[in-house]
Formats: structure tokens, C-alpha cells, sequence
């Protein structure tokens, strides 16, 4: 039997933890696509406790908690801080095979240097020493960013963020590359929110008066162009499924008109909306050399009573099932007929849609990069052990598993940096297996070239050169 | 090599057998769905021969059979019963990965003592060693019960059905609970049958002439507080997907009319009508404290011919790929908004929803039960190690597994309930591999109260508190 | 460790290593869908070199190529043969885990008796090693056929072919029985091509004036007792999913003369036409014997560019992603309430439906084969070791895994047969590792029946009896 959580966590064969000492344990991170914010990040303020740094925000504890049965009160609601830690250590406890659960402990024991498994019973000495810990130092943002190696991260800013905080933080000095990131979801998403006061505040942003189509897609293209400005290399969109449906300008622009003043369109009508800013956007990026992250299936906002009480993000989010292929084909086309298809990357939330969008990448192919589209790493509800195995096999059987760009975390905590310990033991553990296994040649060179690749020099190539 | 079937038969490391040995193997069984029928538990007549036993009414079985090209004569046909036998011998040989060969075999093993494996060559040995030990004694319905170590039961029941089966069993003072359960979908699935002769009897069943919609609801709502006053805990309703087209009660009365004159409607009109008493029955099993199970994605009587000359579970079925995510969760919204969303078990039939189902439990968990929420153990095409090892690892990823409220036989066989012993089997190998892999810690407490409670302690709890 | 792709290689257990020694390895090769040139076997020229017999047409190997940003000069354009070479080995380095990188040993194993790994850095070395071994004969495609222990292969033959190479092959007294297949793809998918040009050379070669959806019928089943005469046993055809639109006689007409004028006709009408001539020809095949193969979830030429340039199967396609279940089981239905259903094969893209496609066969399996509906060996996409390893599993789980009718090539190289190899080093494997673990009887008598029925012994008997 392995001892729980040891060095050997995830690594099952002797050519896994070589491949891991050897070609992976060392490399920096580059978190291309996170949910870090760049104002924290300047005001650098040091966390309280573990309730603060675990459960202030994490959507994904509350839900475990959810599920445990534990009152709300506990979990967003007025408890004291230990009250609420040690309802979570409760539900963890019953949670075997919960990704949480080695989060949890890799956060435990990489930041704390705290080995012991967290349940009722040591939730009073955790939460003592993980204390003392905190306030011994090392656990503001920054620090915890460099302690975790992280040589560059990319934040998901709206077009209409005025980047005051990435503008501070460049000049700080803070050593570690932070770039801003363009996720125009409120004007691709417009029915979900009050448009009309999101035009306002991106025609502030832009300087332009946005009243038709037309000025949107010129505020935007001008906001894109500053993002660029500040370092951005990519541009990150959220939609359950591709729309495709082209329709002519006129068209468009009713359907706009009607959006504007926070009236209902038709399904059609919205879906020949977004499919005209989804396209142009889309452009725009190849033309500025950006790459265009896709993040299919999700469905989001699922509770009624819990989105009145709590908002977005607080764990009421799960996964769709559209059909993907027919119109995720069509834009990529309709893109790539025009040679403005963007270096592409598909976040795929459905694992029923793993070999649809891993055989989708291979027709749009081209020598403009290693692997120009890319088939993200196991994303949400995928991204855990076997989410991770299910994306890499997907890859690796309908493409070229040594050209990806790796993990990300797509975290809002400043504490999340070990999943990309948990993502390249997981590779190396698989990769190790088949060399193990006789599969692949235990041909060091070949080796480090694919586990140092994907760990880190294939993303800073992809995004960087 | 391992033995065939031995006593670590599916236990693949020392703490999978530990887990199995100590906190599995004795606990009793709440099987809370069957389709055992409360006429023979009370009639309890002992069977003739293993033909009776398995291969009278087993449609798993017959389709094994067809599917090794066997003649019908020796399936539903005139056969003598030995022919019969011999001929699922000759298929099961045939049918490594099956679940009917662990099945089978562990029926021989756990109540004839046989060890033997079946073949052409061993059936005749078997059929004859296996008919002295029927002839022998302890192979009534109630003893084949109470010798698996039943603590309860809950049979199939259609609102119509008088129940006297069961008021007869409680008065004959068998030990074991057994409970009928509420299966109204005669009512919900009312174009599939003659609509007209079942509100008959649902009418003289409960006493209320049914010429409306609002009467129907009324039948049904004073049906189900009959079946709870006989100690039902639980409802179910097979859908091939969840219906949601909310619409005014004078349409869905309309469509009602016509319905009840065995008209056909429109598909439209027929999910208005669906969704209108599927969410009135969800509610009023809200307001009683009842489970509700839902179903999902069978496609049934696939064959004409063979539905014409044997008619509806006879072997013909098989798994639908409808989209399921969109209208299972505004479905459980809508009953959620108004606090009247029962205790929910969503058992999945296509395992492209797994990950579908399982997100979606989080979308309403609460403090109302520990997961609130279920996802049903694997079901019918998913009732084998691939599929139950699927369901755990979907359940354990997403939500908290040591909540589960387990295994259920859904059988209508006496012998069924080594299928538990499977599952708990399949259970404590997975758990016990993230123990010995280092994934979960070694902790003999945390283990026992997650193993015992999937076993029985959390569907005890769940539908009996 | 094991040595990679030693003699072991795939089978990790040592009743896998016997399984396939003794029963697997020396059973002869019925290859009953390929896409072999009938002219290339007839005319019999020997290769150049491995870009030739690599290189010249196998989009998978482009596909992979293209992934890894090599320009296309290297892969469909005029650089040199030996810098595509190298080209192809600096992509296939990249791919561990890529179905290639196995195949590609293998054949190097196999044909040429080269073990060293192909990289960058060794393709000089076995490039001018190979060229040595195919100037010393060996490496035509009759000699390379009959290397492989060929028993007997099926083309893929339109309708419209006069099969004159195959009955030149025929007269030729080439001792491996070369059988064409009937593949109506044009007929059938109207819409994709210049169908009024198509139906003129159908004419031609059925000798009809096909001006009427009558005609179009007689000249194909005029054509396909001519393929029938020469040795047909499978009819092919591959559509993304399977229509099932009823409609009288005269709709039918109407869209066909549409499409026999090239004219566009809407999506339903083009169902109806499907639906009207695949019945048609699903019961013209079981009138004669011949079984029904059935590709579906391939969608087609998504890069418009690349098509324009290089044409169709260049390495543009994907999988797709349409509900299967409900139409597919209709149609089965419609053809099998008049006792007409041939022997059917479902081949499956999307490995979603693996478990869809599986439980489907059991809704129509009869005595009239065993196995008649078969579950289509992992393909294209899915054929590699994990979508070999799914199709098994779901096939195994829900049907009888005995009765399979096992691999096919579907290649268009001479080089591929030992992807048979391959396919039942996977399937030993299984088996064996069911044994190992006590999951399945060690059995010698069963398991030959098994294993030599599912490499040989049962295709032979479903299309030769």
C-alpha cells in the first residue's frame, strides 16, 4: 500500500515518477487562462485564515458541502470562520475520490507543510496550525505567485475593465509576468444581463457611442487592441455550443437594435447575433496574432431561488449536452475560408464531446503552429483524475499529444497553483505507464521533449512567439 | 492467476477485501426498487427447477440467447424446460463480460452451493444437483428473501392497484418490510396504452370519476396517500427524457380530453399534458415526504413483430440518446421555486449522461437530507462492473459519494439479491484502490461510515427518517 | 519494464500471452471491409520506397503530420520523398499514444524486420534500410497480401464499377479469394456531388435509363446480382446518421427528379429519399443473403479550402454528432416487420453511442445467425487501443462478445493487415486479464471457441455460410 499523498502521489510505476523528477516537477508555470484578480494582486493583502483562503469563494467547496447536506449557514452564510472550516472538513471526509480531496491536502501540505488528513477530528489542529502558519507570513498573493514558480499567468477581464490594476502592477516591478485577458462574454451573451447598461459602460471604456453594431464591434476591436497593448495573448469566450447561422448585415443590426434596448429576441435571431460577433471577434484575433479560447457546455444558473440569493458563480452551474460538431465545424470553417482562423483552443465541458472536439482540431490544422488548434485541458466538472486521463487519451489518440499546451488552473485562489502538480503527475503517470507497458520507448530524449513541452515550453511557444 | 469466483472475486487488493469483509459483507439489504411481485411473497410458492427459476420471465436472459442465434423455441417457445436451460448454457459460454455470467454463477454458488462452472458440458450436472436442492427446501419466495439477509423491500405498484397483496403480507406477519411504491406511469405515458380503460380503473380504484384533469390529479394524489399509508416511501416514473412545456390548465385540459378518448395528439401538446402532472406529482411527493425516481432514457418495444406476439419486457428494449441536461433542470427548477421539489433519484440509462446527471445534482442540493439529490445506481444496461464502476466514478467526481443511497436489484427475480453483493463487491475494490494507490487515506473510521452507509445505512436513513 | 513492442507486446498477462499464442496468432485473416484497389492487386507493381508506401495516401498519417505544423509541402506537396519521410518521423515522435505510432512498428517489425525506433534522428537509417529490404522483393501487393495469411478480402465498389479488375483477378488464379462490396455512398448521398453525372454512368453500367426512382432502383439491383455473381457477401454504405422518413411513392419520385437534375431539395425531402432507397436496398440485401454495413457518425470535408485543393479523404474529416437511437431503431423496425431485415453491421464513430449501438442489435437479433446484427469493430476514429477496448467492453457487457465477427482493415494500404494483429493482441488481453482475475473461467475449450471465432472462425461463417 502507497502511503497517502506522498512524494509518489499519482505515480504508480518508477518510469512515471522518473519522468515527473526529471522533466516536470521543476518547470514554471504559465497559467494562461485564471480568474486571479489583478487587483489583489497589487493590493497584496495576506489572507486571515483558512476559511478566507478556502471557502470565502470557492463555488466548488460550497457544493461539496451542498451535497453533504450542510446547512447554508455554514457555507455563505453568518457562521464563525472555524464553524464553517470544520463543516467542510466534514464533508470532505465523506468525499472519497472528490477532486477537493487532493486539492485540499496538496494545499495543506505544499503551503503549509500540514500532512495530516483533514476530517472533523483534526479540523481544530489543522485550523490552529494552518494559523500560525498565515500569520508567520508568505501568504499574500504575490508570495503565494512566487512560491509556486509561476513565471506568467493570464487573468479574464471584461473589454469594459479599464486594466487600471494590470497597468499598476506592471509598473510595481512584481517580477511575475500578469496579463490581462479579453473575455467579451457580456457583449457575446447579451441576453443574460442588462445589455443596455453594458453598452454604456464599454462605450466609456472605448470612447465610442455605441449604437449600432457596427460601433460595437469598433469599441471592441479598440478595446482589444489595448488589451494587446498591456500583453495579452488570448481571448476567452464561454458559450454552451458555437452558434452558426449567417445572416446579412441588416439583419444583424435589428437584431442588435433590439438587444440594445434590453428586448427579447428570438432564439434564431440571437443566434445569428452572436454568430456576427462571434465571427468578427474571432477574426480579430488571428489578425492581431491572439488566440481564441472556446469553453463549451455549460449550463449555468440552474437554481432560480439560489441566483436571487447568491448570483452567478456560487456553485448552482452544470453541464450541458448540445450537439456540438455540425456548427463548431461550420464557424471554424467560415473562419478559415477567409484565412482568419485564430490559433483555436476548445475547453470542452461534456466528456460525451471529448473525441468529437479532439477529431475536430485535426481540420483546421496548419503550419502556422505546433498544433494551431488545440483541444484544452480537462476543464470544471472534468477536471480531476479521471477527467484529465479521459482529455489526454482523447488527444493523444486523434492528435499529437507532444504539442499541447498543458494545464491551466481557471482558478479564482490564489492557492490553486498545485493543480498544475496534480495535472503533470497525472501526465507523467500515463505517460509512464506506457513506457512501463512497452508501448512507448523509454527514450529519454524523446521524452523530455513531450513532458517539458506540454508541462511548460509548448504554451510560452504558442502564446509568447 | 485468481480463481474463478472465488471469495476475492472482484476484490483486486488486500484493502478491498478488508473494506469488503469488514463493513460490507453483513450489512442487510433495503432494496427501495424491485419489481418482485407482493401476490407470490405472499402466495410463496416454492419453484419446480432452475428453468422456472431464471429463465421464465428473466428477459436478460432471452436477449442473451437471440443473441447467440438461438431458436425462440427455447427462449419464450415450448421447449422442455431442460432444452431450455441447456440452450442459455451454450449462449452464457459464449458471453464473457456479460453480466449474466457472474450473475448466474453467483446464484449457483450463494443459494445451490454450486461451484461449478456452467456449460453444455456441466448443464446437466447442474440442472440435476440444482433440482435436489430445490426439492430439498428453501427456495419459496420468503425463504429465498429472508435468506439474503433482507431488512425491507419496495415493489412496483401502479396507482391503480388495489394493494391487497400487501395488506395481506402485513397481516401474515413476515419479518421483512416489504412497502409499495408508486409508479403512475400508466398515467404520465398515457399514448402508449388504452388511456380510456386505465382511467377506468384508476377511477373505480379510487373511488372518483375521472372526466378532467384536475379529477385525475385528484385520483392520483388520493391513491398515493393510500400507498403512504402502507408505508410507501418512494415514487417512480420511467421517462425516455423529462418533459417541461409549461402551459395554462385549459390547454392541458384540452389535451387531457383527447387523451382520455384515446385521441392521438400532437408531441407538443402530449409534453404540455406531461409535464403538468409530472410536476403536480413531484410536488404532492414533496409535501408527503416522498422520493421521487425518475428514469431516464429507455426506448422501449423497439420491435414490432416480437412486441406483437410477446408484448411489452420481454427482451425488446434498449438505450435512447435524447439531450437531457436543458429540461431535467428547469423541470427541478420549476418545482424548486416553490420549495416543493421532493427527495430526487435520477437513474440514467445512456452513460453518455452520467456526467450530465451527476453536475446536475449539485444544482439543488440542501439541508433537507444528505444529497438531497441522488444519482442512481447503475441501471438495467449499465447494471454491470463498467457501468457501476462509471456511475461511482462520475458520482464520486462531482458529488459526495459517501451520501449515496446505493444499490437497488430492480429485479423481478427472488434470486437477484447477489446483486448487491456485486455492487458492495465493485464498491469496496474501487475505494479499496485509492486507499492502496495513496489517493485516500488509510482510515479505518472515514471508511466504515462511507462503506456501511452506501451499503444501508444512507438509504435507511433516506427513506425511512 | 517491458522491452517496447517485444513479442509481448499488448498482452500484459500471462493467460493473454497463452490466449493469443494458442488460438489468435496463426488464424488466418478475413479482411470483409477494406478499401484495397481490385486494379492495384491485379496490376501488382512493387512500392519505391516508405514514402510511397507511407506517404502517398494515408490521410491518417497526414492528419498527424499537419498537427504538428509541418508544412504541406512535406505532406501532400513536392518536397523530396525521403524529407517527407523525416517530416512524418519528427510528427510521429511527438504522438505517444497516437494509434501511428504502433502501427508504424509494427510494419516496420513485420515487413521490413527493422526494430529501432523511427525519430528524426534514426530515419536515414531506416529509411535506407527499408529501401534495401523492398529492392530485395517481397513488397508487391499480391506478395505483401499473402505475407499477411490472407484468407480472403472485400473491396469497397461502387455500383456504377464494372468490376473488371476483380474478374481479370479472378481469371488470374491468385490463390486469396478477392470479393467486391456493394457501396451505393453516391446513390444514396445524392446531395454531395454531381449526381446527374453519376446517374448516367449508373445507367451505362446496368444497361437501364435510369429517369425515374423505379429505374434507379432496377439499375441498382441489377448491379447488385452482378456483384452478387462475382462474389459479393457485404453491402456498405456511410451516412452520418440513418434517415427514417416515411413517405407514398410519389414524394419520392418528385425529390428524386430534383436531384437527378442537380437541384437543391430541403433537408426532409433529402430524408425521404435516403429512407425510400436504403429500405429498398436493406431488403434487396436480405432477399440475397448479403449483409448490411451501416458507418455511421462520419461528417465529411469540414475544411472548404483544403478540399478545394486536395478533394475529399484528405484528411478533413470528424466525427459527428447526431441522435442515433430513435430513427436507427425505426428503420431496423420497418425492414423487419415485413421479414426483411439482412444481416446488419453497425459500425460506430462517436463513442458516445457505443453503449446505444450495442443494446440496439439486441432488439432484433434472431436464429438466423448468430450475432445476425453485429456491433462493427472500433473504427477510424475509435480504432486504437481505447476505442478498441470500449467497443469490446460495450459489446461484451451487452451482447455476446463470442458471436463477434471481429477486425477489418478498412485501410487502403497493403501494409495494414497487422492491425488484425493488433486487434487481437487487445482482445487476448481482455480476455486474459478476465481470467487473471478470476473474472472468467481459465477454460481452454471455451476460450479457443472464443478467440479463434472472434479473429477468423465467425466471420467466415456469418458471410461465407
Amino acid at each position: 500500500m502507497k502511503k497517502f499523498m506522498d512524494e509518489s502521489f499519482l505515480l504508480n510505476t518508477e518510469s512515471a515518477k522518473e519522468l515527473f523528477n526529471l522533466f516536470a516537477k521543476e518547470e514554471p508555470i504559465f497559467d494562461w487562462h485564471c480568474h486571479l484578480s489583478a487587483k489583489e494582486i497589487f493590493e497584496n493583502k495576506p489572507a486571515d485564515d483558512l476559511c478566507e483562503l478556502w471557502l470565502a469563494g470557492d463555488h466548488y467547496k460550497w457544493r461539496l458541502m451542498r451535497g453533504a447536506g450542510i446547512d447554508e449557514k455554514y457555507i455563505t452564510g453568518d457562521a464563525e470562520p472555524f464553524e464553517k472550516f470544520k463543516a467542510f472538513a466534514k464533508a470532505l471526509s465523506l468525499a472519497p475520490g472528490n477532486p477537493l480531496f487532493h486539492w485540499s491536502h496538496l494545499e495543506l501540505q505544499r503551503y503549509f507543510g500540514i500532512y495530516d488528513v483533514l476530517s472533523e477530528d483534526t479540523a481544530e489542529k489543522i485550523w490552529k496550525e494552518s494559523k500560525t502558519k498565515i500569520q508567520s507570513g508568505g501568504f499574500t498573493p504575490r508570495e503565494l505567485i512566487e512560491r509556486s514558480n509561476v513565471f506568467a499567468l493570464c487573468t479574464t477581464d471584461d473589454p469594459a475593465d479599464s486594466l487600471e490594476w494590470h497597468i499598476k502592477l506592471r509598473e510595481s516591478g512584481f517580477p511575475v509576468m500578469v496579463l490581462p485577458a479579453f473575455r467579451p462574454d457580456k457583449a457575446i451573451n447579451a441576453e443574460t444581463h442588462d445589455f443596455s447598461a453594458y453598452l454604456s459602460a464599454l462605450g466609456s471604456a472605448s470612447g465610442i457611442h455605441i449604437d449600432s453594431f457596427e460601433k460595437l464591434k469598433e469599441a471592441l476591436k479598440k478595446r482589444l487592441l489595448f488589451f494587446k497593448s498591456l500583453g495579452a495573448v488570448a481571448c476567452d469566450q464561454s458559450v454552451s455550443s458555437i452558434p452558426f447561422a449567417p445572416s446579412d448585415e441588416s439583419e444583424v443590426e435589428a437584431v442588435f437594435q433590439k438587444l440594445s434596448k434590453n428586448e427579447a429576441v428570438s432564439d434564431d435571431a440571437l443566434e445569428k447575433y452572436k454568430f456576427a460577433l462571434l465571427s468578427f471577434l474571432g477574426k480579430e484575433y488571428a489578425k492581431n496574432g491572439l488566440a481564441m479560447e472556446l469553453h463549451l457546455g455549460a449550463m449555468r444558473n440552474n437554481n432560480s431561488r439560489a441566483f436571487s440569493a447568491l448570483g452567478a458563480d456560487a456553485g448552482f452551474d452544470s453541464i450541458d449536452d448540445p450537439q456540438q460538431a455540425q456548427k463548431l465545424s461550420r464557424f471554424l470553417d467560415a473562419l478559415d475560408k477567409e484565412s482568419l482562423l485564430p490559433k483555436t483552443i476548445l475547453f470542452n465541458l461534456n466528456p460525451k464531446d471529448n473525441f468529437v472536439l479532439a477529431s475536430m482540431l485535426g481540420n483546421f490544422q496548419s503550419a502556422e503552429a505546433e498544433s494551431k488548434l488545440q483541444f484544452g485541458s480537462a476543464w470544471w466538472f472534468n477536471d480531476n483524475i479521471d477527467g484529465m486521463n479521459a482529455q489526454l487519451r482523447a488527444l493523444a489518440n486523434l492528435g499529437v499529444l507532444g504539442c499541447f499546451v498543458g494545464m491551466i488552473t481557471d482558478s479564482r485562489s490564489f492557492l490553486s497553483y498545485p493543480r498544475h502538480e496534480y495535472f503533470r503527475r497525472i501526465l507523467c503517470n500515463l505517460l509512464g505507464s506506457w513506457v512501463e507497458d512497452g508501448l512507448f520507448p523509454d527514450d529519454k530524449k524523446m521524452l523530455e521533449r513531450i513532458v517539458r513541452g506540454i508541462c511548460f515550453e509548448n504554451s510560452k511557444k504558442y502564446f509568447l512567439n
